[in-house]
């Protein structure tokens, strides 16, 4: 396993790059939310203690037959980075000190066919498969309900690596699900592509992730979101192989390739992706530009993605997240800033990002915007540094976490409103004040995302604390017509909430497929739905 | 039932509007094709031979304490006009002068509740229901397999008609699933907007039937398929109710609307949508271009498609279309066209259409095609054209039928060759040589569709000699990577393809949401998938 490319096992992303917090946000902490008792911080991995394994070495014999000996884990080391996501709920497990579930075997096949045999040996021994790619869920993805399967085997797709195939006159790459983000962008970017996929987690996440949780990365405005990108998946499900995606859109019935996006590595392991892919821009320019206020920002979003010309990226900071200087994570605390920062990006060729970035121009400053100088390069400089700052976060005593929802224009104001309500009141009534910040990530022509941070002092049982408002804030997400998620997805945090979303009948149907393509109910068990 | 948009009984459209073929086509059917057998041509409806109805005055009593007595029928014209959609093996079966199987009852509901009722009394009864929108499909996917039914009961959903709500702000209106085309245009375009869905079956075909059948519109390059503009959908199934779509894009699971769409009645009647759309063009301006071979235009097409600009509507003939004509069906004939004829039409405002259009003549310029006058506006008048032409060659005594499929762009030379091939050895070894025309449809950045026209003299069987043909096609089409369909549907006429394009394990789990959703099988069975 190359380490560069290894998530730190406590935290997020590269420790070498780790955020140190400065001053003014250390003063902030204390004077403006109360944080004045200090966390416990990640120890030593070996200090971790976790679940006694049950499956035993026959069962790791049987899986080395299949993949290898190498390819067969069972140590600590590898037990304990399997065990979880990075959601800040899974953060603050790893520094409770208190036992933690964690996989028996970690189990790396090297094949579609080394996929499908293992899932078979766990099928016919009941053991629980979590699918294991970048390993950056939010929502508790990775953590099963394995208590009535007789172990709990982490399927790590690391090995599932290689570009089977580059068409370049349809434009589309075949990939291993395996592949990190900048691995396949190397790959591709080598032949002169880019899939144009960038989501915070780019750095670490899978390509099979993309797809199995429904990524959006930050230039979805451009590129589109990753469910938009893919045009077929090779699953292996219990039940038998699917492969989906004979043309790029069809008429032959409802369209399958949608019923495995999202699907979360409950219904099947996605193998191998058949991507949409375009050439890599010879040029890419960020621009910043301050809106008097949020509303107005949102309209001249809402202007540019109906009307044109759209940018590749196009965000908006609330007036909380620009004071804080959020949308600069390299830069935070150092802002003065008022209104609020929004981020249009343009990547092509030269000349047309110089036509689209004019005519953008044109049309932001029609709408009241006024050029930052900077904001733009220091949007790009800290793109993917914000769950590094969580961790600086965290130690400094803080709890914090993001959370994201998406609606219909119409309803983005109401919906802002109550999430921001329903997280501040909830955090204050329980004694810890938040600062809720909030930007809009993504945009179509129909509605919007929400994207909020949210920080506050640890209350005693920080889990807990945020369970609650977590639950309650959900419950205002529904209320007002949003989504439970954008792009986080479902995992175990937001299953109840999927239920209400989709009603008992839209959840039947997803326990019918599930029931189809893994009788056995050993994917992922308790992930998506419960059984 | 407006006689205006009422389907002719036993053709296409408004028989007021029947074409009349010019000496030149009657020469050439003569000469080129063999055609000298004169066929039936359709006599009264009041001629026709129906089964003999099998539900009582009891059912449509029920029937009509739900839905009102003036709103069921059983009289023999409604129970012909809701027998058949308009493949042309309907169209055979309506002249061959043998008993057509045919709804015992037509029941129209007029609300989302009414058809809930109607269905739990369908369950009840065990009465097999076929959801029935514009009566437009050429997939035989209105005659369901009702032998183990107690009957047949036909949906009729147009008073399904009302403008539920229009969000200006997120540009998505809600609209009752019996809406044909025209009436739903009317009404978006008496407040300024369009959906700018307009396939050849445009002026009869309802919205619901867009949707569960996936069409895809001749602006589809500007506009998107319809699966692309739905982002909500109402559902009445027997097992219950389904509100789909809270936000243009979620990460919330699966996407079951995609499960919706192409569905085809099987699942569950749509009774609303949740449909983008956009300000009414102020311009719309159409341009023929000739290239001097298809491998070329083909390469024009998709350099535009995938490198911009993108015209709202783009199609391509081959040079036998072109030759013939029917790219302009109302100048079929009469041209002395050589080459491939292209049309490239752009809608919008007027600035960006002039900016969009100069570009884009720019690129079909380099690439080597040469301006074609009036063809565009030719075009745009017999855009609906085709079906009565249909009628007006089966009137003369040819075998006259259109099949389309779509892949990945460096597939379809190799796709091209195999359909045409396969047409012309199968209907040439039996005894009935062919003409084989053929038209890229519709263009993305990964694929495109191939649309194929078929003519050839009539067989004693005309309906065995064109099953044979779809046949052979359809296992060519499969062979060579081709999907099944990639606007037409499944139907009944796809379901053995449909199958093998999907494998066991996709069919399975269709069959499994539909057992969730229609537990007794009352809908459309035989329909997309055997029971």
């Amino acid at each position: 396993m190359d380490a560069r490319t290894e998530l730190s096992w406590s935290g997020w992303g590269d420790p070498a790059q780790a955020t140190e917090l400065p001053a003014s946000i250390h003063e902030l902490l204390r004077t403006g939310l109360g944080v004045t008792r200090a966390t416990p911080t990640p120890a030593a991995i070996s200090d971790l203690v976790l679940a006694a394994p049950r499956l035993d070495a026959e069962a790791a014999g049987q899986m080395a037959a299949v993949v290898g000996d190498a390819h067969v884990a069972a140590d600590h080391s590898a037990r304990a980075r399997h065990a979880l996501g990075r959601s800040t709920l899974d953060l603050l497990a790893l520094r409770a000190g208190r036992p933690l579930p964690a996989p028996d075997l970690i189990v790396s096949p090297g094949s579609h066919e080394e996929v499908a045999g293992v899932l078979a040996l766990c099928a016919a021994r009941r053991i629980a498969v979590v699918p294991f790619g970048g390993g950056t869920s939010v929502v508790g993805g990775l953590t099963p309900d394995a208590e009535a399967f007789a172990g709990w085997l982490a399927l790590d797709l690391r090995r599932l690596d290689a570009l089977h195939e580059l068409d370049e006159v349809s434009r589309v790459a075949t990939l291993g699900a395996g592949l990190r983000g900048p691995e396949a962008e190397a790959i591709l970017g080598a032949r002169g592509y880019t899939i144009g996929h960038f989501p915070q987690s780019f750095e670490y996440a899978s390509l099979g992730g993309f797809a199995a949780a429904r990524s959006s990365g930050q230039a979805s405005a451009g590129y589109g979101r990753f469910d938009e990108l893919v045009h077929g998946l090779r699953v292996a499900a219990p039940a038998g192989e699917l492969r989906l995606g004979r043309a790029p859109k069809s008429a032959a019935g409802p369209d399958l390739r949608q019923l495995m996006l999202g699907s979360e590595g409950a219904f099947g392991v996605i193998t191998e992706l058949t991507i949409r892919v375009r050439p890599r821009p010879a040029q890419r320019a960020y621009d910043g530009w301050r809106f008097p206020d949020f509303a107005t920002g949102c309209a001249a979003l809402r202007r540019l993605v109906q009307d044109g010309p759209v940018p590749t990226v196009l965000r908006l900071s609330d007036e909380a997240e620009t004071a804080m200087g959020l949308a600069r994570p390299d830069a935070i605390g150092s802002a003065e800033a008022s209104g609020c920062l929004a981020i249009a990006g343009y990547e092509g060729d030269a000349g047309a990002v110089t036509a689209r970035r004019a005519a953008a121009d044109a049309v932001l400053a029609d709408a009241g915007a006024v050029r930052v100088a900077d904001a733009g390069a220091e949007w790009e400089h800290g793109r993917y540094r914000g769950p590094y700052l969580r961790d600086a976060l965290l130690d400094a005593g803080a709890l914090v976490e993001t959370l994201e929802t998406v609606t219909f224009w119409s309803g983005v104001p109401g919906l802002y409103a109550a999430v921001t309500a329903a997280l501040r009141d909830t955090l204050t009534a329980a004694g810890t004040p938040p600062v809720v910040l909030c930007h809009v990530s993504h945009v179509y022509p129909a509605g919007a995302s929400l994207y909020f941070t949210v920080a506050c002092a640890q209350a005693a049982d920080p889990i807990a604390q945020w369970r609650e408002a977590k639950r309650v804030t959900g419950a205002a997400i529904l209320a007002h017509g949003g989504s439970i998620s954008h792009h986080h997805g479902v995992g175990r945090d937001h299953r109840s909430e999927l239920e209400r979303e989709l009603g008992g009948l839209g959840v039947a149907v997803l326990r019918a497929v599930k029931a189809t393509l893994d009788p056995t109910g050993i994917l992922n068990p308790g992930i998506l739905i419960t059984p």
